[in-house]
């Protein structure tokens, strides 16, 4: 393999398999990265056996070919090379290195043979459709924060991604839960998506898949089956398996019947929240909502340390209520509010309860209450 | 006590207690900040029993008093008000509470009674003298990147800052090591500072330092004595005891007789260094150097990984050399140079080798070898 390519190319195409690649690998060729040299392109292969990525790049192929290089190294290498340099790799097969050559630079770097990398075996997808970066990311960015971190309930460690009914229609939908809240996101069907199946997208897939969704113009071609999901822009693709495991049924955890309304700006409670969690030094500081006609007073009682207290002029109507929460939850989701006012809907201070920005239903939570 | 501050001013002030106060304490009360209001100021003072710090602010006494409270809850809380809101405290005496009030804020805060507060004896200062703070930033944001880690030689766990003879004529000096390299920083002697004892400022009271110097107009007032040493601008007063030891003789450690000269751009040197330690994931990476006519060849050879190599053009016009160092130091002296080219001055492969910044000898550096 002998080929020319431009800096800041390479750079983008070997930070995302990089990225991929396990910090901590017990097996040695999981830290490489393959490269594979054809016509006018090179494409940078890595996986960690569960995601596996392919980002490709324009170059002069001089000699096609194929080789395997340790991924971190090859990307520090690059990322501190001189923007615009035109990087040229060489490997001439039996040496076992790879010359990385860049104006007066010279490397040489340990390789293993390409056969012993494994790509990931291909699949039969159930369904195939096209969505706007835009879109996708909406869908996992607001939900993601809700991912659960307890390994032991591993079908709660990603995104459920899949088609729901929504008011006479069909949606594709994002859901996410730990169990303490809970995030529901819709968006409008894409054609060609209704035969998918259900998916779980786990946790480091999202995290993933995020570096694709940048640029707004963007198509991202969405590929689905019972145990993959591949996500691919003219550049890169992302193969991930999916968690072998049944999501819960949510859809019993989000109240209907809740008819309490509060509205209020959400920018302005959450530095309320963060404000008043303060004087507590927990790790799940439980913060008191007390609701009257118009006003809501936020307060936290710490024995130690003190007490904090603010107050909000809001939007509310209904009966007095008093109910607390864990201040990260309702920063968490506060935060999700882009323009509108957040809304809740609360029952008592037993029930979970809703949020949503403003009247848009296409994004709702639900957040169980603390006692305080 | 009764004050109203504004929240910027308010907010300087805590910062720089909040950040002198350790993190574990043992001792409650060195959580805490000392605040006193008297006249139409507040005064904020931290202590960690080795640094004291005095932060004094412009406010609004309505009754004069003093109390203390947690330095970092008091600045978590300052940080997240509104820029421009106008800061109340109150403290009855009686309650054991500071009530903090802004806007519709409103927080009580635990305090710990002032006379528990161990203010820092006062001393008799043998030297005091006026310095620019441009002047003061330069001798230790140059010398403390060469301060020792190692705990069980504490007499290199800081800056020496002393009066000392330079072609002549005497200077103020600040120099730092730990036995691997050294910077040695001269400035001109203030009028009032030739009677003052040599010093080790402590590591941390050199951080804290940094933060009274970025005023390019400021005036600092410098007080020394045998144990301790005092920093002053109008509103900030930092005193720190010294580092009881004896700073080992350096003056032996600078070689005199380097004769083989090399000058190289300091930023394009850096950046090869950089480049070529890539390879090595070891901790301590070792530079290969290679001199010959108007060149030099880095190279860095790591068994596992593979080797690297770039070579620069530079002025050397003496007999080829070939030595090595640790990457790490080579950066680290490299990034000191500010403006003109890094000149090394070489001995041989197994001697210390001088750096300095064009022709500049206030400012000089000595890094050891490593066997390549």
């Amino acid at each position: 393999m002998k080929i020319s390519i431009e800096r800041n190319a390479l750079l983008r195409a070997v930070s995302q398999a990089q990225s991929v690649v396990e910090r901590r690998n017990t097996i040695p060729i999981l830290s490489n990265v393959l490269i594979e040299a054809e016509g006018d392109s090179a494409s940078f292969r890595a996986t960690d056996l569960d995601i596996e990525v392919v980002d490709k790049a324009t170059a002069m192929v001089e000699r096609a070919g194929a080789t395997t290089v340790a991924a971190v190294t090859l990307h520090e290498i690059v990322r501190k090379l001189p923007d615009g340099a035109q990087v040229k790799l060489t490997d001439d097969g039996a040496s076992g290195r790879l010359t990385v050559e860049a104006g007066r630079s010279n490397f040489s770097l340990a390789t293993l043979p390409k056969e012993d990398f494994p790509v990931m075996a291909t699949s039969e997808y159930t369904a195939n459709f096209s969505a706007p970066a835009p879109m996708l990311r909406r869908l996992f960015d607001k939900s993601k924060f809700a991912i659960s971190t307890e390994e032991t309930r591993y079908y709660l460690n990603g995104v459920f991604m899949h088609v729901a009914e929504e008011s006479g229609g069909q949606v594709l939908r994002c859901v996410a839960t730990d169990g303490h809240r809970l995030a529901r996101i819709d968006a409008d069907l894409p054609d060609g998506a209704a035969t998918m199946p259900g998916v779980i997208v786990p946790r480091k897939t999202v995290g993933e898949l995020r570096k694709l969704l940048d640029d707004d113009d963007m198509q991202v071609a969405v590929s689905v089956s019972e145990s993959k999901v591949r996500f691919a822009t003219p550049e890169i693709t992302l193969t991930s398996k999916v968690i072998d495991g049944t999501f819960p049924d949510y859809t019993r955890v989000i109240p209907a019947g809740n008819t309490r309304k509060l509205e209020v700006d959400a920018a302005e409670f959450a530095k309320a929240v963060d404000r008043v969690a303060t004087v507590s030094s927990e790790r799940s500081r439980a913060v008191k909502l007390v609701l009257d006609e118009d006003r809501l007073v936020l307060s936290v009682n710490a024995p130690d340390s003190g007490n904090a207290e603010e107050e909000l002029v809001v939007a509310y109507g209904d009966e007095p209520l008093e109910i607390g929460f864990n201040a990260k939850y309702l920063l968490e989701i506060a935060g999700q509010v882009d323009k509108e006012n957040a809304v809740f809907m609360f029952n008592s201070s037993g029930d979970p309860t809703l949020m949503r920005e403003g009247n848009d239903t296409s994004a709702v939570y639900v957040v169980m209450p603390m006692r305080v």
